[in-house]
């Protein structure tokens, strides 16, 4: 019978794997857990575990090619019918950068002064503009689309987007990037400032970097066990 | 200077890194783009590029311990406040998959019901309930939930719940496991058939288990190019 401690609590393994069993704060590495995964504990590390929310960037620029990196691997990531919604507003220059700061919530308005890179993300409601290239077997589906309302379309491209918002922010990190995501911002703001023509619909705005020496973070905050959020039935 | 071919183009390298510029429908192993990454090309590969939604699925059980192993990776990503609202009906016993899939759309029903394992990702719109141990630091934010709108907290919990299930979907096939996401269900019948007392919302259904050995995915179709789906101001 083995035992682990992390967190505040100890817990016995129930089913032959020790699983974590309290709201930790600081992850460990669980090497019974790690055993059950296809991916080295590094790389758990570095995409999940280890990665935290920065808010204060190094003075380090973020090259097109490493957004790209990400984004290349993102894309492969499932959407609903593939309609591939996300839509990427890299924002670099400083007049852009001020425009955009106008919109977003007190809080979050000098770190994203200073993050070198940041990117608005956005769901499109037009993605039906490119079924006959991304679902070429739905014949007429963009026809059906067109047809359809507008408020149907935005919400299919909301839950589709959002759904990539969690694979980029994966994929950043797979690149060796840091990221700040944010939803405290004046949606419909940002929307009239950028997306007049394009229609596109902000959702997460999300600086990118790599992380200031010092300060970067905030402390880690605890996290729900599995059998806190899940049912069986 | 150098050239590399892939999908229906080729392009030439504008930058010093060859990016795809084209709408790839196979991903090819592009080894500038993975100098980029700081993940190996077999991770990327599991993760993003090799993995496919999978709609056949072999007889093969899915051990409560793989998806806990998954859930330890996935609950570390970030979340608005910390929130942490995304929730997980487990669905395993036939009784409960047929009352499932009730409520799916028809050209859902057979593979949900010969999957080994379906897990039901719902947003948790009481997530400020869990506030005092998730973000201690927010002294009274969750009688201050409390006193909003259900409204404003259940379009909280999906936001940051929808980006949970990008981090799932990763996590599951970090795990070893092959997902099948779905979003073509009645989610009001789905809500009221397992979630009339707790209150959760459910967003996607997903599919989980080993593909089968032939017919387990369609072909794969194209995605945007980072040219299409991005704008840089």
């Amino acid at each position: 019978m083995c035992y682990v401690t992390h967190g505040s609590g100890r817990t016995k393994a129930a089913v032959g794997v020790v699983v974590r069993m309290t709201t930790d704060t600081a992850p460990t590495a669980d090497t019974t857990l790690d055993e059950l995964l296809e991916i080295d504990p590094a790389t758990a590390g570095l995409l999940f575990r280890e990665a935290r929310t920065v808010n204060v960037f190094a003075d380090e620029p973020v090259p097109d090619e490493k957004i790209q990196a990400a984004y290349d691997l993102v894309r492969w990531g499932p959407t609903a019918m593939n309609t591939v919604p996300l839509r990427l507003l890299v924002v670099r220059e400083p007049a852009a950068r001020a425009r955009l700061v106008e919109h977003m919530a007190d809080g979050n308005k000098t770190k994203t002064l200073s993050a070198p890179l940041t990117i608005v993300a956005a769901a499109d409601p037009s993605f039906h503009e490119h079924l006959p290239v991304l679902a070429p077997h739905m014949k007429g589906a963009r026809e059906r689309f067109a047809a359809g309302s507008e408020e149907m379309r935005v919400g299919m491209a909301r839950t589709s987007a959002l759904i990539q918002v969690g694979y980029l922010i994966i994929g950043l990190r797979a690149a060796g990037l840091h990221v700040g995501p944010m939803t405290g911002f004046d949606a419909d703001g940002v929307d009239s400032e950028f997306f007049d023509e394009n229609g596109w619909r902000s959702l997460v705005v999300l600086n990118v970097g790599m992380p200031a020496s010092e300060g970067a973070s905030h402390p880690r905050q605890a996290r729900l066990r599995f059998d806190e959020v899940s049912l069986t039935v």
